[in-house]
């Protein structure tokens, strides 16, 4: 019996063409789909042959513990299995990933990877700006607010850098990440938040840091959402409106979260 | 007469197989391609309609001006055609997309982006490594060392925030790089340079940063590469050959640089 092989296939952030066309590929020959609830379950659509098995993790909700996933992978792949590993946005952007190729290894299972467009730039492509406009900054940081996954974010040292944040997992503590950004960055800093970018479900804020946990919150953002603070944001505040009305085939889809 | 449009698409890191399915569909449609360099050039076999204009600007190479491009552009979308500005990566990473999109605006032309995958993710998945592997850090950050565009980043503060560096543009003056790196983290820091991750012409270097100056460069390492550093890189350290063994159908593909 040979040893099968697991994917660790990146979904992107919902629109399913947005997935590229590997994946599209590695779907279409999938045995098995272990699949995250950050992805678009319409994903199953392209994986026929598959038995699908949903192992959601999403904080409040019923989860599926990580080590019986890793051994879920584990044990269909020694079956001779296919095993597509399906998460949210790129596999290795936050999702656990590192912990899984290190599992995957450690039992000699071949392992491939494949990316995806995290939501981040979703978000970004959405609101019609670049992430690192080169008036405005250097780079993009992308950093996770889940505080039980990692410690608490350096968030004097991320203003520092001056790069755009984008930030992940921060709608459940907003208020406290907001008081933080603002101990280190001024009021006034153009802010965004984008749930479900690029989706028929799409919703955005836009404004100041210093409105941000208020008024997003009140115009209905929440969970699965990126956050973005900077001034390259400020390019979207400019014209956002008029640029998303002559964004044909997509203007009709937006829900409108203002 | 209508007026045409514009999409800004992302190539992603140079396997075809790694666009994504919306970008097929755009290069399918198009009437007029304008290639970036840094962009696989056999993308405009997808593109079988369309007029192809090269307009790169590799450093160092003979180049063409921004203001030309954003001309271009503008004459195209202007005459009813659909124009589709190839970049490679993300085009709202890095590449002068904030303002290709002021200038669109400003030009009322109908603007649409589709996201791709950037080289800093291609590089990971090449590694295979999560560039956020929770026990080593909190995010990663994406920055360019190409002063003209920018000023020098704050490394002092980059390396306070403990996210993972991936550096782009950053080989051509790779030594002045290490020596600030240096001033700011260990000089065990794990590092690794990948030149074009995923393709046939892949090259990686992987080792600590007080040895990346010389040792990457004596590996063979060049322009166009992404950087990385930080603990998350110890991770493929500690068994990327075994991995790589063990990846099918891209093993023999790889040419290998240490």
């Amino acid at each position: 019996m040979t040893t099968g092989k697991v994917t660790l296939l990146s979904a992107g952030p919902g629109d399913l063409d947005l997935l590229t066309i590997k994946a599209a590929k590695a779907l279409a020959l999938a045995d098995i789909v272990l699949l995250d609830d950050l992805a678009n379950p319409e994903i199953v659509s392209l994986a026929p042959q598959a038995r699908v098995i949903r192992v959601g993790k999403r904080g409040g909700c019923k989860s599926t513990p990580q080590a019986f996933i890793q051994r879920l992978m584990q044990r269909y792949a020694l079956k001779g299995l296919h095993v597509v590993r399906v998460k949210g946005g790129d596999a290795l952007l936050f999702g656990r990933a590192g912990e899984e190729l290190t599992a995957l290894r450690h039992a000699q299972i071949p392992v491939e990877i494949i990316n995806g467009i995290s939501s981040g730039f979703a978000a970004a492509a959405c609101l019609g700006i670049s992430l690192t406009h080169r008036e405005h900054c250097q780079g993009v940081t992308f950093v996770t607010a889940h505080k039980q996954d990692h410690g608490e974010p350096n968030w004097a040292a991320l203003a520092a850098t001056g790069t755009t944040l984008a930030i992940y997992m921060g709608m459940t503590r907003i208020d406290s990440l907001c008081l933080a950004l603002l101990s280190a960055m001024p009021a006034s800093t153009p802010a965004a938040v984008v749930q479900w970018a690029g989706t028929p479900s799409e919703r955005r804020w836009l404004g100041r840091l210093d409105c941000m946990a208020t008024d997003a919150v009140k115009a209905g953002l929440q969970s699965p959402a990126v956050i973005l603070v900077g001034d390259a944001i400020s390019e979207a505040a400019a014209d956002v409106h008029a640029a998303f009305n002559a964004w044909e085939n997509h203007t009709e889809a937006v829900q409108h979260a203002a």
